[in-house]
């Protein structure tokens, strides 16, 4: 990782904190519980890799950064909703995230359902209220509504409701991957580059390559640290898939190929954006920070 | 109610059964369960109050009807994803919802919670694909995404989650219902309005009152028929209000003064819209219905 691109990683990361707490209702305001809650999920965790795909995409088209920052911020609340639903007892019945109690821990069941239901609502919001030209706002609004419903994340998640316990076959896991989590990382790109404008044809087709070998890297990757790395490094509870019972690309392919996997990826994801030149170098970095990462 | 009005209204009642199924993706695509679900518990059922004021509105405005059909839609998948997530165990846990078993019940609690939450997305995708004026559509996003979030219709959830066994005073009953019930109400008036135009300031201000009296009107008449009605006709757990324990407006008024309030909250809701002449025909003929029904 160069220092140019630390430096850039860690400014980015502080202004989505900022943003995300600007575009959030305060705690103190009413129904407090419900704010407390929808605070505690977004704020003050996460690795923030969609808003950083956002700022990594739109810096290569110009974007004006209270732009990017808004729709960043929309993004990652939709990431942060689905985690929580994620983590309910009927879904995943997980206790950790990010280092802290999951929120029906520490807010109850009910609770964690509205919030989710909420930070759902407020990403449209956020999106829908940016000063820009109209065309460009219902764009991303289009994209973000269409990669998180049911031919996106949610149909990902239905999908992966249905594996527990079966046979799939890489194709198949694949598939589930590409909604699951694919479709909010793909959308993090394009969101980045409708921030700036809507991109030309040979645009869209490099930066959806580069985009669907970085979504399934992230997974492949994910499986790989659930099996490699502690609970305490993750911040999630390690070792989850394998007792749930879960095919994952190392329980289908092993370890070391699931390794070569992400490896293959990640060089399809550098060619992908080759035709943008230097200008791509956020993207370039990043396609090295999904695959290298260690939580 | 007039024989034109009823007339009317059936012909919004099918043209929004027709446009729901159209707008929700087919049961035969993949993921096939969770598109099963959705459809479910959005299509065959309910009296669709809210797509009936959107087109009341709209029709006072002239707007388009493919505009009205759509956003119509949008509002009552929002409606729908509501109660999937009201229905389950964590929250009122009923069992019985528009005469069938509730979704949780039919599919899951799983597939339930992920049904909801698509169709929160999908009503933002409609909305988003609406062929018209960028400006209008993106406005129409902010008003229903404002609608459903935490100063909203969630908020107003969580103000209800936290009201259980306690002593509410008639002012907070009526702020958890302005936003629980009546912030999508008042959504569906000016959704119908902007189907049109973006109202002027003394349309909105009209609007608004009129929205605000059918708003709590309905929730009054909802206390008193959980009372008064069969389970059989309402098609839900009749009763349920007390056995929960719940603050009703029958159980802080007495029956006699809740139906004296709905008669008061009519009469206003007539006066709000008199200046639009005969125009606003359907949304008087609204008012009555929304008071006057027996479910």
């Amino acid at each position: 990782m160069s220092e140019n691109f630390n430096a850039w990683l860690q400014s980015v990361q502080s202004a989505i904190e900022k943003s995300l707490s600007d575009l959030l209702p305060s705690e103190k305001q009413f129904p407090e519980p419900l704010h407390q809650a929808m605070r505690y999920a977004v704020l003050d965790g996460g690795k923030r890799i969609r808003p950083l795909l956002v700022f990594a995409t739109g810096a290569l088209f110009g974007a004006p950064v209270a732009v990017m920052t808004q729709t960043a911020s929309a993004v990652e609340m939709i990431h942060a909703y689905s985690l929580i639903h994620d983590d309910m007892p009927c879904m995943d019945n997980d206790v950790l995230r990010r280092g802290k109690p999951t929120l029906h821990v520490q807010f109850g069941e009910a609770m964690a359902l509205l919030a989710g239901d909420a930070l759902q609502a407020q990403a449209f919001i956020v999106l829908s209220k940016i000063d820009d030209d109209a065309k460009l706002v219902a764009e991303r609004l289009r994209i973000l509504s269409e990669a998180s419903g049911s031919l996106g994340m949610c149909g990902g998640q239905a999908i992966d409701l249905d594996s527990v316990g079966k046979n799939l076959s890489i194709d198949q896991l694949e598939q589930m991957h590409r909604l699951k989590t694919g479709a909010l990382l793909k959308a993090s790109v394009m969101l980045g580059a409708f921030s700036a404008k809507r991109p030309d044809p040979e645009e869209i087709t490099a930066l959806d390559a580069y985009a669907k070998a970085i979504g399934l890297a992230f997974q492949v990757v994910d499986d790989i640290l659930d099996v490699t790395a502690d609970t305490a490094i993750l911040g999630k509870t390690a070792g989850k898939d394998a007792s749930d019972h879960k095919p994952t690309y190392v329980s289908l392919l092993g370890l070391e190929n699931a390794e070569k996997l992400a490896e293959k990826l990640r060089c399809q994801a550098h060619e992908a954006i080759e035709a943008f030149g230097k200008k791509a170098v956020y993207l370039h970095e990043l396609a090295d920070l999904v695959v290298y990462r260690k939580k």
